[in-house]
């Protein structure tokens, strides 16, 4: 039921059914995404996968992202290409309740797809997007937070379907070959949390890009699968989700096949709306775990005061912090070594907030992750976690040697869904990504994104990217 | 520790290691794999799979078997593909203490990486692939039962990983990048049982062969990943083992770096040889879940009687069989309505094997199922499970019209480690499947494959293939 339901919801949804603040979020979304993808596509990882399966390219069809002068592939790899630059400086976006980074494997296969095909417009595109989105999210709600904690990456785990239903969408399968779509993304479960601090982190997304994108071609060409896999005994939701008790009720209540579930997916009709979760993503303004950005925001405005006040940072005695409890469990490395453990690293959050009043991708790069100076900051803050705070919660006391006391309470983090990310500072944040790769057509880029809505054929904008 | 001992292990392995009876297992698992290869190759399945995926495919490096006339493409396409043909009839072979099917996930990695790279004997083959079934087999092992009964695939769960320690010692990985392949290869955790009576499944083990493929290429080109992906808290094992309590000593116990446990990966020395489960590998005479292969077995004996006395199908009354109860829970399909379906139908195994005396593809395809002489005598079977019975054990009692009956009781069925299919059997089968496809080289391809230990390049023989 909780399959057939989804393929059904997918297939008949129309861009009109979709409330405008919606797709106004899935707007931001797909901006924030191809930054991300942009600025992703110089990274280590990034080249490192692209050098390594550069034999097996297929023809061009499809563009990986961030390439001065068109480089094109085919579309399974660059979905798993622009997947993996587009979270690999874990600055792409949230959804609150999940902790789920929905648009990269979606985008990342959907984008390959429209350039591959060619002949869909920007609403087809966001339509689908859009689709994808909810069912991820809507799965995740399903099966969280169990599945989380158990060790699964739920970005990637959700995302081999997301991926999956939207390309059935916007390559027009039916509401059959949907459901097949769906059960043959969902037996590809891809992403263990053993692997953050690694590269392979940003595998995940990636390769759920791909994982949606096969399912999809292969059920359009007939391939079967089952149609009962979420639901089934021994399908995904019991089998990923083995911990929680009681599946088929989650299932029900947030893909709303029940009784009018208000968080069900959202619906035609104006008297059941249901909840749409795109509407809900918001963007990182750290590119780190989401769980430190309201220790960056405290330190980011403690060092303004710092400036105002001329402190030296040589002056600081100890840096304080509370936190909630997740924080120290998922980002407490002391020491961390290289730009990939500073992520996942609160100490380092605090310092380059308290030093440098910001935290871009710059501020998490090897040199910077080594600078002594940054250590020695470092190394004077200590964390403490307090049951009673918020995820996005956060105190800060930097106490100097002469005794004065400076504090921050952070109620919500700037990015939270109490003080959004405004349009600014998703444009500042693309600029920081982008102005590298971009150069003068930064400008442009930025303004093509933003009217997505109004393109003919998605292939004109990939060409701009 | 886990991760790094089995690392250790594939990469410091010689040839001269490997006592010579686990290198006649490994070749006859490559014998049966590869008839199984080029018997699928025609399988509806494996034809959409082909045709759906083509317009990804990249340069010729690798053969698609049972192709009349050379057929290349990029190696990742060709070891799905090859993955696929191999497991869609359910003939394959079987690890029975895990019931794993091991070499799919593993030789079609491997084949297709030693044809795109060249300059690979068939000694380097073997020892790759006996790595890469030993990996699959002892974590089958470590997991076993709870991963399973939970609702995976073990085929295909551990075949990512069985695929990608067999690449990384082909190619000649360090024992750091080996390291590496195993956490990428870890983290793609593909198949649900629930796929079982759907094309997805034989797409489990084709998809695990690109998983691991991958994982090693990535690996290689310096992409890292976890040092303790199948040990860790939230790595491997407890994340798909998740219902198993203890995983860690599970580990230790068949990965063998405790102290010198008799099931250990094989050693180098002979005071501790350890356990080889590659010569613990069977095959399977009828191409169905190996649990019906006891009725089978005895129904195409009784069959035998039926012919030297002139009995009449339409004369029996009702066929009673006796199974272990995991025959009723796996292949209960009483009204199976194709082929796929009848795979998993005990009552379809009893009445094939009543009527023809056998039991190949050629009785599992649409038109024998849906036969009316076959339904008919299919509904006169009852099945009872009795908890006592053996997996390899079953009793079959057949009453005639007038009264007689005809009994077996079979105490280990044919393809069990107590009666192995002989290499006759094994020719047989090989010929069963290929004949068709191969026409008049069938028996050159044969010799070949059964000196494959001998090969100076194994693209030469799979020029043959």
């Amino acid at each position: 039921m909780a399959t057939r339901h989804l393929a059904s919801w997918v297939h008949n949804l129309k861009y009109s059914d979709v409330p405008h603040v919606v797709v106004n979020s899935a707007v931001s979304s797909f901006y924030n995404w191809a930054g991300c993808a942009i600025g992703g596509s110089k990274h280590h990882a990034t080249v490192i996968a692209h050098d390594a399966l550069k034999p097996f390219f297929g023809p061009p069809q499809s563009s990986i992202l961030g390439h001065k002068g068109k480089l094109t592939i085919d579309a399974q790899h660059a979905a798993l290409l622009n997947g993996i630059a587009s979270h690999v400086h874990d600055y792409d976006d949230t959804h609150l309740d999940t902790i789920i980074h929905p648009t990269g494997p979606v985008a990342s296969a959907l984008l390959a797809t429209a350039e591959w095909k060619g002949g869909y417009s920007g609403q087809d595109f966001l339509l689908a997007l859009i689709t994808g989105i909810e069912a991820e999210c809507k799965l995740g709600l399903a099966v969280w937070p169990e599945h989380y904690d158990v060790g699964w990456h739920i970005t990637s785990t959700t995302g081999s379907i997301g991926a999956a239903v939207a390309v059935s969408k916007l390559l027009g399968l039916s509401e059959d070959q949907t459901v097949h779509a769906i059960g043959l993304a969902s037996t590809q479960v891809v992403g263990l949390r053993e692997m953050f601090g690694s590269q392979t982190k940003s595998f995940h997304p990636g390769r759920a890009a791909q994982n949606g994108l096969m399912a999809a071609v292969l059920a359009q060409g007939g391939y079967t699968s089952s149609e009962i896999a979420l639901e089934a005994k021994r399908g995904w939701a019991n089998v990923v989700g083995v911990t929680k008790s009681d599946l088929g009720s989650s299932l029900e209540r947030w893909l709303g096949f029940g009784a009018g579930a208000k968080e069900s997916l959202g619906l035609h009709t104006t008297t059941q709306p249901g909840r749409w979760e795109t509407e809900r993503n918001s963007f990182k303004p750290f590119p780190c775990g989401i769980v430190i950005h309201p220790i960056i925001d405290g330190c980011v405005q403690i060092h303004s005061e710092f400036e105002s006040q001329s402190f030296d940072l040589k002056d600081i005695e100890e840096v304080h912090v509370t936190v909630h409890p997740l924080v120290l469990e998922l980002t407490g490395k002391k020491k961390p070594k290289d730009h990939l453990e500073s992520k996942f690293s609160v100490y380092h959050g605090a310092a380059i907030g308290l030093i440098y009043g910001k935290g871009t991708p710059a501020q998490y790069e090897d040199e910077v992750v080594q600078d002594p100076m940054v250590i020695s900051v470092r190394d004077k803050v200590n964390a403490v976690a307090e049951q009673s705070f918020r995820a996005d919660e956060a105190k800060i006391v930097v106490t100097m040697k002469d005794g004065k006391k400076l504090e921050k309470h952070v109620v919500h983090a700037v990015g939270s869904s109490e003080v959004p990310l405004t349009t600014e500072l998703l444009e500042e944040k693309f600029r920081d990504q982008c102005e590298v790769v971009l150069g003068n057509s930064l400008g442009a880029t930025s303004t093509a994104l933003w009217n997505v809505e109004d393109v003919k054929d998605m292939r004109d904008l990939s060409s701009i990217l």
